[in-house]
């Protein structure tokens, strides 16, 4: 990665490649359309999709990883569990993949946080927490009930369908008696409270 | 009220007359069959009938106040009110009742918790807070979709019956695009996590 100037960024093909070969199987391929979606979604709601891109091709980058070897990176990155992460390590994913991103690609704090939060979303999300958490749910290799109404709402208004999203995400939880975390139910009453 | 010995209570009959002459309406036809099914439930799982039966006569005792009488009580008893319970300020009687059962009715804590919390439940609750949660949702005047389900199921499991009401309530809240208080996830996690 080069920096150009504040913000503005152009990730190398060496790098991108580099990103790329630490992802396999499915996880490539999704992480491949989750770069086209955020790239998409960054020049649909003005912004760098260089940027957009490079946090998409990041978000996933821990998720093959074992418990084991994501609380060693909590360990290693000053990340501390809540109580739900504990529990459901797995969504450790986005927390310890943003201490690569920075450590190894040198992201910025806007590109890691929209990496940390990615799965559950947050108060006070910012335009590329947005982008990346719907590029994540809407990417082309996704096939499950609703997402063609997400990517319906996704031309129209990135709040509407964060809303659509995080409703069908907690409706899937209830509905399977699993966890829900805090920050997920704080992003959605933050952009229920700002309509 | 008189104390028999510390935890154990006989609630005189004009204290009872009390409370009730400050509800009306449904509300009063409401709070008396919460108190019954408090009692219930209190039976059932082991807990004294008494102590139940008066944190229900009072748990909706301020649900009749506006919203400037509300934020009154809550400047008066130092309760600070959350983000939502700022925007949903109803949410806000369990813990203005708390405070008037502990300075007019000399309810003590583990009473006054009870009541503050029946609307949301709440993480590591009490058995006198499920009870109280419990008799709030299905005592006889309830009438909506699940609340027979929610009958059957307190007739087994305080725990099973809780996580039935907090994915119904929490399916509602989500279906008419409402908050979430942070309390309501906390207490189904809390219960799931228990498991």
């Amino acid at each position: 990665m080069t920096t150009k100037s504040m913000g503005t960024i152009t990730v190398d093909e060496t790098v991108r490649q580099s990103i790329l070969s630490r992802l396999s199987g499915y996880r490539y391929t999704h992480t491949l359309g989750c770069e086209r979606a955020a790239r998409q979604l960054a020049l649909r709601f003005g912004y760098d999709p260089e940027r957009a891109g490079f946090a998409a091709l990041l978000h996933d980058i821990t998720k093959r990883l074992s418990k084991e070897e994501q609380l060693y990176l909590c360990e290693k990155y000053d990340i501390i569990p809540c109580d739900i992460e504990r529990r459901e390590w797995k969504m450790l994913h986005g927390r310890t993949a943003a201490a690569i991103a920075a450590t190894e690609y040198y992201a910025d704090a806007e590109i890691c946080e929209a990496i940390a939060c990615h799965t559950t979303g947050r108060a006070n999300m910012t335009l590329l927490d947005k982008i990346i958490y719907l590029a994540d749910y809407i990417e082309d290799t996704r096939d499950f009930d609703g997402v063609e109404r997400a990517r319906e709402l996704a031309q129209i208004d990135l709040d509407q369908t964060l809303l659509y999203c995080f409703n069908s995400s907690l409706t899937d939880l209830i509905a399977r008696n699993k966890l829900i975390h805090a920050d997920t139910v704080a992003a959605r009453n933050w952009i229920i409270g700002k309509r």
